[in-house]
């Protein structure tokens, strides 16, 4: 399908383009009240995101209201435990927690590794949502990657220090390693059905990669998200641009570009300038404008979209974001002026 | 008065020491049953801190179980808010609350800046337990930063977004920025009154520097945490070494090191090599063990522990710690595995 607008996919192959694309995480979400009223609709969430054609609504709701140049299947990051046989649920006011976490060693040699088959309802998502779209944008697929996936699974709930994770790690390394392999195998073959199914790229959340340190990160999570690219290009998909995000992970940077992956996500607590060193125009980098600028009056919010712009200066490869996802209590008319921002401020005529 | 240990010292002068000097965030607390009898005495966490005797003998607890070459005052980040009339209490099981967050400009306006007489309690506990050392090792005094205490100030309870404090910044610079003033002048009359109570050095705890962007880092956290420095440097108190910890602001190292501090603590998401190249030997380092490896067997830690003290290598100027404090759940017994493999690993002879 030809796309009328490619932006986002030149910029992830570091071509020239006439401006800087923008999306932004979690920008399908309930600071929309287009999103709330659907989300009432299903009940609870589970219903809304497995359920293609509201899933497919709610991804196109924020591009009707904004002109960004990416749309984001409407997802959870947790569906692939979910396939394993954890049960997702979500209670309000919490996070996502599971039926059964894992609690002992028989669990992890006995979880399955799902095939894209067994997460149909987000391939219907993907391919409704493709379809829909009709070339406007590109769609993002995505996953958590192993270390994240491991995480919640282990813990169950919020947790300030990963004791219960780390500890897992450090007691039984062969258990975490089986348990972190078995997740890369999942999420191959779920990226590889997303992209089958219509996604234009695929972006892996690393939401807690930051919390290790460089060494812990390298073993038991970046070797884990390189084996999924490896995997994602031996299957035959190496022209499909694959995002690696490892929020707060920023002494790794030049590690994760070496990796073979087409962009990185860069949260704010790092100049975006900075990190154009530390990967040497081996990649692309998406970011990396601090969240909380979003509570700002607008002019504050226009000089801080046109620093990170000014930042990242004349090289190709810049796709700008939040270093974070969008949050519940912003508001949608802030989002508007970030947009504009990015527009104005990286037009090149 | 002589003191007997002074390793501490030395290393943050950058003179070499025989061995590596070791200490740890939070060694006095929960995770020492010793610790848990005198708080259940205490019925409450402000009357054990606010009372020197209680607070002498907590802090001396560690030194008496492990051979820790510093003590650490047993007191609270949150002292100077509470001075300044905010009042602070703690509830079971969720972190400090203020009866008087901040929530109006006047409220900024008619705040006070205490004198150091207005946190007698502190200056008595600290005068205490230095007479009670009697020179075994050098006592520390600390206070949070300015950019930390308004975080709490203004969120009054735990926050993943900062959305409040960020908030504030951005609407009301002028305003947060005489907050950060008032708070830049208690925390000096504070910190000098710490030393002419007995401490040997100060750190000031920026427990949210990482938090901020680089450039909102340098205008509302480094620049009053300088300012903090060269009142007490004013004010004749050169020689006392000032060590400030901003956690996870990894990316503004050197622009640490350029404060006329002694010491920069340093979490475990940098390899303590990169830490040394980017503050060039300015300063010493007091780092860096993820405190997740105390959850770890014995042989790991060892091993972790090690690493840390070979990748610092032979310059002058360790100390070795955590790059975050104790948490409650951890065990004693890992603790001494610890300091032992310290000083195993970092003997000169």
């Amino acid at each position: 399908m030809k796309l009328q607008n490619d932006l986002y996919l030149r910029a992830l192959r570091r071509e020239q383009t006439e401006r800087t694309p923008v999306w932004l995480m979690r920008q399908a979400g309930r600071y929309l009240p287009e999103y709330r009223r659907v989300r009432a609709q299903a009940g609870d969430f589970m219903t809304l995101a497995s359920t293609p054609e509201m899933a497919c609504e709610v991804t196109i709701q924020p591009l009707e209201r904004f002109p960004l140049d990416a749309a984001i299947i409407f997802s959870d990051i947790l569906t692939i435990p979910d396939a394993m046989g954890l049960g997702l649920y979500f209670v309000q006011g919490e996070g996502p927690k599971f039926k059964k976490p894992i609690t002992c060693e028989k669990q992890i040699t006995d979880l399955p590794v799902p095939e894209a088959e067994d997460l149909q309802y987000v391939m219907d998502a993907i391919s409704l949502t493709s379809r829909t779209l009709n070339g406007r944008v590109p769609l993002i697929g995505f996953s958590g990657s192993p270390w994240t996936l491991l995480t919640y699974m282990i813990e169950n709930g919020g947790s300030k220090t990963y004791a219960k994770s780390k500890g897992f790690l450090y007691k039984t390394p062969e258990l975490a390693h089986q348990l972190l392999n078995k997740l890369s195998q999942s999420i191959i073959k779920y990226l590889i059905g997303q992209i089958q199914s219509g996604a234009s790229a695929v972006q892996i959340f690393d939401s807690w990669g930051g919390v290790l340190s460089p060494a812990d990160f390298k073993h038991f999570s970046l070797q884990y998200m390189q084996q999924i690219i490896d995997g994602i290009k031996a299957a035959g998909f190496a022209d499909t641009p694959i995002i690696l995000f490892s929020k707060g992970a920023n002494q790794s940077l030049t590690a994760l570009s070496e990796t073979g992956c087409h962009g990185l996500g860069v949260d704010w607590t790092i100049n975006i300038n900075d990190a154009q060193q530390l990967t040497g125009g081996r990649v692309a980098l998406q970011g990396n404008l601090d969240p909380a600028t979003l509570y700002a009056p607008d002019e504050h919010i226009n000089q801080a979209v046109k620093h990170v712009v000014d930042t990242y200066g004349n090289q190709p490869g810049h796709i700008f974001n939040l270093g974070h996802g969008m949050q519940p209590d912003m508001s949608p008319e802030k989002v508007g002026v970030l947009v504009d921002a990015v527009r104005q401020h990286s037009s090149k005529n």
